[in-house]
């Protein structure tokens, strides 16, 4: 059990933009309980950002603040760099220089570290220092501190989640409001939820970053982010969340991997795309821009964690917790005991990944056809030569001035590979007229 | 980050029951992966316990097995101490000999350390050990981490959970079959999930003994067991769980503490009660014997943290969690450093409580009434003497055959003093032939 003692730990931060902002509130507000959880003062110092004219509206009294990110890091008072500056190139630079310094690092940056987390780590423990990354998944949720700690004694089989809040808000308001996806992202755009350019959001980029961060910790996977496919939510429409209700599901873009051991082989399946869970399932009653991921170990069972999965305020908890344990450690004399990815790093190996090809599950599928005689017989035709199975058919009457209707199939469990071939099949019809939407569907949540 | 080393880990069980026999298996089943993030083996070498015929069907080898759990206390090859004895008087005295011993202690025993565990701290304090505890609150849930770690950043204003799988087993049967409490009770001892001797589980203890470690170690409240007001589900019928659902509700067993700050000064408010939420909540929608607890900071808004409350592998889960976090630390040379109550020793202080009786809030009354004209007026009568308001009415219709028939009253906003004035004014009178049930309802969940 700590001792207290006089000494204060220094913070500099890079990057003063929302959570930056955050992280500077709740080191002021909450120093107190900090104080008394930890044992003595953590003070931000010094913060640096290309932007030093705007107002960001908080006290800055007794900290420095410039330009100049490489002087933040070589400070002799700043014992502890929070890297929030985004994108790749240079937050990269930044850390590298503070490990290089014998500096910890607490960063948020999911896409960096699904990227060149590996160079970054080895760097680190070649150096001896701490990188934390807590709220670079599920934003204010201690999501990697369950995987790596609460659940350290369990074989995990499957995590899976809502891990982007941008799409579970777009997708609450799609299925509340029967609103167009254009016009909800629009809404979220101003609301401050979506960004400009919303790609890495609504095309499950963001998520599919943090999924394989939670891939290698859960599983000791080496971190390799290109191989997940990855489908967004742009080609979902009101109709689907209406379908999805009256066939018992809710629509939710997840992030699912999962670890199938077959004897002494281990393979992984990753996957981020809209599913269609059960009405009453935990993930299906998270809404709007929350977030919550479901971990499943073989002692304890399936887990879930749940939380704001973004923002200035919750971020900033996650980053000042961060902060807290790397400034125990620090008192200590050196860096943490546990793994940034919960194995040890020479235990982190690559691992065979499962193709989409050679998974199965049951599918919902939108065609989207000209209103004619006979096209049914087509589509069953064609599902039936790929050995794809029909469970339900829906064919929304058309009214009369529409020559083109949706016609909805939930299949039987069926091969994914089998599955393309029936959909590639049917795109040869002319009486298709648009791509097939094609959500998959997890019964057991 | 840790290096390998060849030293492995001794650990000695008292207690080779249920949750006993789980550690042995998790350890057992998982060393591999245990070792890839640990870089030592953990070993069970010795095990303790009165009953030493029964067969466990788990496999003993290298294990000594014997009745002498002070011999297992003083083994040299005994690095850490599992107690799972359960119970309170020889429970502490083996907790206090393996911290007198210099050896850390894992225990699963919410009920000690809720009567005495500030003994148990000061001594492990004293000593310079660690007590570790993670499956005394939610099972193999790592709510206790995550309280202390995840969320150290944070002022913590409401805990709010169910923590007591039996109960939530028996509500849910309830529920869904309109049986009654017997009938289910029995049905959930013949399961297992209840015991010959229901009290702690169905009268709430256990779930007010978990509170109060949860309340401690959100707030930094000295540990104070006696002051939380708790009722069970003894008195809940099929009706009120109908009633529930059309006024949309669910009925939970709820522990809920709050932290009240006003100004400088903070009050706690702390309790266990049958607790009407709202249908669409995350906490309304967990089912059967799984527990969930609710945490909300003023940084992070609110987390929710789910998982399995009991059982062998998911209370073992969290056991060998707390080995492998212990372990670590022992291989650095002593004890961690985070305070076991989140809070340091010695701002843990004494918080003034709120009283029931100052606690306000809407409820559900169930009134069991003679089936007479005028009745109802009387109801009326009394409620809005004491200045509780009506929010509606339900008298379900009685058959010819009844004589004593339910009127359930929903209240508006009310002073639980002057609805308790109200209800003792009402048992005077001779139409009511019953205790009147009163259930709390929690709008923001």
């Amino acid at each position: 059990m700590a001792e207290e003692s006089r000494r204060s730990i220094g913070v500099g931060l890079i990057g003063f933009g929302t959570i930056g902002k955050g992280v500077v509130k709740v080191l002021a507000q909450n120093a107190g309980v900090i104080e008394q959880r930890l044992g003595f003062p953590l003070r931000m110092v010094a913060i640096a950002d290309l932007d030093t004219e705007t107002d960001r509206g908080v006290d800055l009294s007794g900290i420095r603040f410039d330009s100049d990110a490489e002087g933040l890091i070589a400070a002799p008072d700043v014992d502890i760099v929070i890297e929030l500056v985004g994108g790749y190139e240079v937050a990269k630079r930044f850390i590298l220089a503070a490990i290089g310094a014998g500096k910890p690092v607490v960063t948020a940056n999911k896409a960096l570290l699904a990227l060149h987390g590996k160079e970054i780590f080895a760097a680190a423990e070649n150096a001896g220092v701490d990188v934390a990354f807590e709220a670079a998944v599920g934003g204010g949720i201690p999501i990697l501190r369950s995987l790596r700690e609460g659940l350290s004694a369990n074989h995990i089989d499957r995590v899976m989640g809502i891990l982007n809040g941008t799409t579970n808000y777009m997708l609450t308001e799609m299925e509340q409001t029967e609103e167009a996806f254009e016009v909800v992202l629009k809404r979220a755009q101003e609301l401050g939820y979506a960004e400009a350019d919303p790609t890495f959001d609504v095309d499950g980029i963001d998520a599919a970053h943090k999924l394989a961060l939670l891939t290698a910790m859960a599983f000791g996977a080496e971190l390799t982010y290109k191989e997940i496919p990855t489908e967004g939510i742009r080609q979902l429409t009101p109709i689907d969340f209406e379908l999805a209700r009256e066939f018992g599901y809710r629509i939710k873009l997840l992030g699912i991997a999962k670890c199938h051991r077959d004897g002494g082989e281990e393979r992984i399946e990753a996957r981020v795309h809209p599913t269609m869970i059960p009405l009453g399932s935990m993930l299906a009653n998270v809404d709007a821009a929350m977030n919550a991921i479901e971990v499943r170990g073989d002692a304890v069972g399936p887990t879930l964690y749940y939380g704001a999965g973004a923002g200035e305020m919750p971020t900033a908890s996650a980053v000042v917790a961060d902060l807290i344990e790397i400034a125990r450690e620090l008192q200590r004399g050196g860096a943490g005991p546990v793994a940034p990815l919960s194995y040890l790093p020479h235990h982190l190996v690559p691992k065979p990944s499962v193709a989409l090809d050679e998974q199965s599950g049951r599918f919902y599928l939108r065609f989207t056809v000209a209103d004619e005689l006979g096209v049914l017989a087509e589509i069953a035709g064609a599902l039936g030569e790929n050995g794809v199975g029909i469970e339900s058919v829906v064919q929304k009457g058309s009214l009369e001035s529409e020559t083109v209707v949706p016609i909805i199939v939930l299949t039987h469990r069926a091969n994914e590979a089998a599955l393309r071939d029936a959909l590639a099949q049917m795109d040869e019809l002319q009486q298709v007229k648009a791509p097939t939407l094609v959500v998959r569907i997890e019964e057991e949540v």
